[in-house]
Order: C-alpha cells, then sequence, then structure tokens
C-alpha cells in the first residue's frame, strides 16, 4: 500500500514516524510489572487531557464499544434517556440505548445543525421520568460541534445523568470534564490521539458510579467496574491491545509537550484554513453557522453534477489525498476533510491544491475570481 | 522495557520480526479499496486454517470479547446451556451466559483434568431444555486440553448447539470447524497466531446462524449479522485495530508457508520436549494423563517450599525467561510455560536451563540423577 499518502479523513488519523516505531514493540507479558507501570502513566496522562479527577479506562475496543460501554454501565432497561441526534453518530448512540431496552426519546436535528441546549432544557423540565441524557460532542458525520458545556449545565441543572460521545473532539477540542459535569465521557485512539485504532478511553464521574450499582444492564466484556478495580494493579481484565498502548504512549508524550492549549490552537487554525480555503473554491460547507463549524472535521457539500465517488478517486489515485464521503443519508451528497490528530498547515495547503485541481477534472467549473 | 526476553506465557506470545515491522504500517483509510482487500485476504486465510467454509469474523476485541460475541448471537435469555468447565475460561464462558441471562447448568471438572464426553452425552439426555453446549478447547488456565471431537460428535447426535472457546487452540493444534460439526467457533490473534492482542476470530455454522435469527440476547458491538454483511466489501462495522491486521497479514502469510501439518507437529515436539523437560528436574505435571496435555501450555506444581512468585521473578530477572503463574484457585500453586506461536526448540531448551538454575535459588533441591 502507498506509504505517502496525505490521510485527511476523521479517522483512522495519521500517525507521527516515532508513533508508528513503537507500535513495532515485541510482546511483553501485559500482567507484567513493566507493562503495568506503561498502562498506569497512559491512563495517568489522559486524566489531564480528560480534565478529571476520575479514572480513565481503557478498552481494546473502537469508539463505538466505548460508547456501549457508557450505556450499559449506568442505565437499566426501561430506563428513559434523552437521546440528542445531529447526525450519524447521534443516531448511533441512540441505537445501542434502545438495543440494550432503553426507551429512547428523541431529539433530532437536521444533518447539519447543532442542537440547542434549550430544547434539551424544555424536554428535560417535561418528562421527569428521563434518567439520562446521550450527546454527540462532535459530530463526525456532519462536520458540526454541539455546545457542549451549554448543554451539560442545563442537564446538570435537571440533575439527570449526561453521557458524551467525544470520539472526535476529546484532545483536539476544549472538553471540561469535571467542569462542565459530564457523567460518562468517551473518546478512542484513532482520532485526535495521533495513535492507531483499537482503544476507548472512558471516564465515569462519581455520579456515573453512583448509578452503575444498579444500572442492569448486561455487561461482562465492557463492564467498567473490573476495569476500575484492576487499574490500581495496572492491569485490565481481559488481555489488552498492546500494540497500540505502546503508541500511545509515545503519542500522548508528544502532546504534553506540545501542551492542550496548542493543540486547540492549531486544530482551530488548520479548520478555519480548510473552511476558508473549500469556499474560496466556490464550495459551500454543510454547516452554515460558523459558531458550530467543527474544528476536527469539515464536511463539504458536493457541487451539482460531480460525483463524490469520481472525486474522491481522483483525489486519492493523482494527488493522494485521501478525503471521507459521506454517510447515510448524506451519502453521495458531501464530502468530509478530517484536521484532527497530526495535521499541519503543509497537509491543508496539499489538499486544498489537489482539489483545486482534481475538481475541474470531474466536471466542476472554478470559479473566476479566487 | 527489555527486548530479549523469552515470553513463555501462553499470550501474548513471541511475534516474528516481520510481523512486527508490518505493525508501523502508516494508517489507511480503514474503508478504502486497499485495506478491503487486505481484510478479504485475511478472511479467506482464517478460513482454512479454521477448516471452515463459513465466513471468519474479525472482531476489534480480544478472545473474551469473541466469547461474548458468541453466546450473545445465538442465545436468548432464558435458554438453558451445559457449560463444561475444567478450569478459569470455563467458569469464563458460563459467567458470560449467566450474565446475558441465560440458565446455566454447570458440568464442571477438577482443575487438571478433562471433560467426560459421556458426561456430556448424560446431561443431555437427561434435559432436552438444554439448548447449547459451552466447552473449552484448550484450558489455558491448567494445561488440559478436552476431546473437542469426541464432545462435538456427542453434541450433534443430541441436535444442540456447540459454542466453542479455542482462544489456546485453534492453529496450534488440530481442530476441524466443518467436519467436527462446531456451531460457533472463536479464538484470538495474540496465541498460536503469532500476532500482537487485539483481534478475536469467530464463524458461525448454519446453525448458528439460524439460531442467530430468533437470538434475543442484547448485541451491538458484537453483532455478527453486522460483520457478515460487511465482509463482501471487505468492511468492518466498527473502525477496525488497523494495525493488528496489518501485523496479522503477514503472520499468516508465514504460517501458511509453514503449513498447518507441519505446525502442528512442531507444537506437538516442543510440548514434548517441555513436558520430559520439567519432569527430568523432578517437578510434577498439573495434568497427570498424558492424552489430555495440552500442546500449547503446560501448567507444572510448584515444589513444596518453594514461593512461585519467587521463581518467577528470578526467572524474569536473571535469565530472561518469563513464565505464567496460576489463576484463580490456582494462584501459588502452579507455573504455566507457553509453548504457542513462535516457538522453537532453542525457546524451550533456555527455559529449561533457567529453570534448572532458578530452582536450587529459591530453596528447591534438583534430584541427583537427571
Amino acid at each position: 500500500m502507498s506509504e505517502r499518502v496525505n490521510l485527511r479523513i476523521p479517522g483512522p488519523t495519521p500517525v507521527p514516524p516515532e508513533v508508528l516505531e513503537a507500535m513495532s514493540h515485541p510482546m511483553v507479558n501485559h500482567r507484567g510489572r513493566e507493562f503495568a507501570g506503561l498502562i498506569q502513566r497512559v491512563a495517568e496522562r489522559l486524566k489531564e487531557f480528560f480534565c478529571t479527577n476520575s479514572d480513565v479506562l481503557i478498552l481494546s475496543a473502537s469508539g463505538t464499544g466505548g460508547l456501549e460501554a457508557a450505556v450499559v454501565n449506568v442505565l437499566s432497561p426501561g430506563d428513559r434517556v434523552l437521546a440528542v441526534s445531529i447526525g450519524a453518530f447521534g443516531d448511533r448512540f441512540a441505537a445501542i440505548a434502545d438495543t440494550y431496552g432503553a426507551e429512547v426519546k428523541a431529539l433530532n436535528y437536521e444533518w447539519c445543525q447543532a442542537a440547542d441546549p434549550e430544547d434539551v432544557r424544555r424536554a428535560l423540565a417535561d418528562d421527569a421520568q428521563i434518567r439520562a441524557v446521550l450527546v454527540t460532542h462532535n459530530e463526525t458525520s456532519t462536520g458540526v460541534t454541539n455546545p457542549l458545556q451549554d448543554i451539560a449545565r442545563v442537564v446538570r441543572e435537571a440533575e439527570r445523568l449526561l453521557l458524551v460521545d467525544a470520539v472526535s473532539s476529546l484532545s483536539s477540542i476544549p472538553l471540561e470534564t469535571d467542569a462542565w459535569g459530564l457523567d460518562v465521557t468517551v473518546t478512542g485512539s484513532q482520532k485526535g490521539w495521533m495513535a492507531p485504532p483499537g482503544l476507548a478511553f472512558v471516564a465515569m464521574s462519581e455520579r456515573a458510579w453512583k448509578a452503575n450499582e444498579n444500572a442492569k444492564m448486561p455487561r461482562f466484556y465492557f463492564d467498567l467496574a473490573r476495569y476500575r478495580d484492576l487499574l490500581p494493579k495496572g492491569q485490565t481484565p481481559w488481555t489488552p491491545t498492546v500494540s497500540v498502548f505502546f503508541g500511545l504512549d509515545v503519542a500522548l508524550e508528544r502532546m504534553a509537550e506540545e501542551g492542550m492549549e496548542r493543540i486547540f490552537a492549531r486544530h482551530a487554525r488548520m479548520a478555519q484554513m480548510t473552511r476558508q480555503g473549500v469556499q474560496s473554491l466556490g464550495l459551500e460547507l454543510l454547516c452554515a453557522d460558523e459558531r458550530f463549524a467543527s474544528n476536527t472535521v469539515t464536511a463539504v457539500k458536493c457541487p451539482d453534477g460531480v460525483e463524490v465517488s469520481a472525486l474522491r478517486n481522483v483525489l486519492e489515485d493523482e494527488y493522494g489525498v485521501v478525503v471521507a464521503g459521506g454517510q447515510a443519508k448524506l451519502s453521495g451528497k458531501i464530502f468530509r476533510i478530517g484536521h484532527l490528530g497530526l495535521v499541519e498547515e503543509e497537509d491543508i495547503k496539499q489538499t486544498l491544491q489537489a482539489l483545486e485541481k482534481a475538481l475541474p477534472q470531474v466536471g466542476y467549473t472554478l470559479p473566476a475570481y479566487r
């Protein structure tokens, strides 16, 4: 496979050379002393990025596995939940809750909008039976970031549980688990963390652990209490994906050196550059409202007369730039540019230049003045 | 961490240099054309090792995740199952079924014995309500291999479902999924496959897929129908652990070159050498019955007056040999030597020599004639 592609999908994201190198570490005893130290070091670093004093538990699974863990560890069949959805991943979170027997009340928005905290406030005020709110921080399928802090405020005021899909936001854009009062916060190694896929990270508030005591949804592989109980020993209940731990350890060191504030600023800059760049090519953003435009992924409407698949093929085959298509009902209507994790000006510049060349090849006329 | 240890635990097992190198492959689009080809190539190779015409589905999870998938995809809450257990992993399989609401009838043996197919026959004859039998092929905690083919015969005759934990057996010792009539067969990448942990492999028979249609246990991350439906596209429902796929691809190529028969013969030879070696040091095997002695892991009784932890520490710190301790009720009573996957004469020789030197250091008197 080609090794020099500019991978501009919203995960898996490019991984720095030193992290790739760490992936080749020989196998070790996953319950030995040295690996215990690594697990604990990684877990401590993750706490800093989560801005939490709670344990961050590390599951060998994708982000979706982490979302399942969030649901089944705090809820019981029959519990009513408010599932706020602004896209495919919001729908997925709701589907998980439904699968495990929650009574799901949907609060759906158009796939280009952010959720309105006032709608959440009203929904909770109208229905005292709602135990928990499920919300996506950054909707990867639409490139829209929800006003999570504001949503969290109304959920806290109403004293319900708040489960957050922060898979494509955490470590790339501000999120303060404890200060904002998030109860279950989930992310995945292959997004902003500059590491390969394979691990999901979950933090549970004290309220969530309290709920866990009476949560009746069945769980075994994703039983978070088992992970919590073994963390002081530097172990996981089941054999972990050790190679990704080795990679993540190195990635977190690099991220700590850069520092959270600078990481956030870099993501904001790359996102701004992407949005301005595609607009200067005459293209339209799916998310028209700049306030909610995602700093980790940009969804662009595919212009009339252009096939998304044709554009993506030319970008990849001729210019070595890999972008994502649309998901579910946005399939064939948008393409998406990922700009999270390892991303610098040069990556975005190359992406925009490739677009400028590829678009006319698939039937699009560039604006005369740009 | 030390890079030159002789890792003699029953997983994660040592990984060949070319597989480790493949783990450093840069990230790719997990839904792109090239990775689709890799997924399909790996899945085809796995079918050969499973000796099955059914699809082999690849989950991003440990072997335990694969066992959970086996249970929840073919059973409903309230279903009665016969859980055959000869050790810690048999107990775990039963615990998963119990967690998801199966009515578990335990058929337990002493932790040193193999299961008797006649006991299974009687249990099934006595109780027509038993829908499925759960069995461990090779019990990693005791170093005992069950007579799976004989057990499968009685389960087939009684027309029940057979769910098999083949985590530490498949690809190392003979197992014929289709010919023996196994319904759900589960293994994991970090055992005989010479690859790092992170992936579980599951094959489902037609009977199992039929049962799947009415199986009511909740499942989302481990919903095998989603995996089956996406395999023809070379995709997985959730972001896969791509690095382990890259490693596995190379490992399977190496294994195909060696060939199944030679792999089995090598494992038999290494196991024989291990058993004779420890016995010549005056040590006693946990499994006294040679017919059921595992060819992938050997459990050795720790001699009186010797602390398992002290022995393991000396072996690792002074001789670079890492062996496993006992699990659950065997903790402190045995140590275990893994000999599966990447293992050659030299590895076993070094292990035995280290034992010969280490044992006297922790209070054991070697036999005068050996």
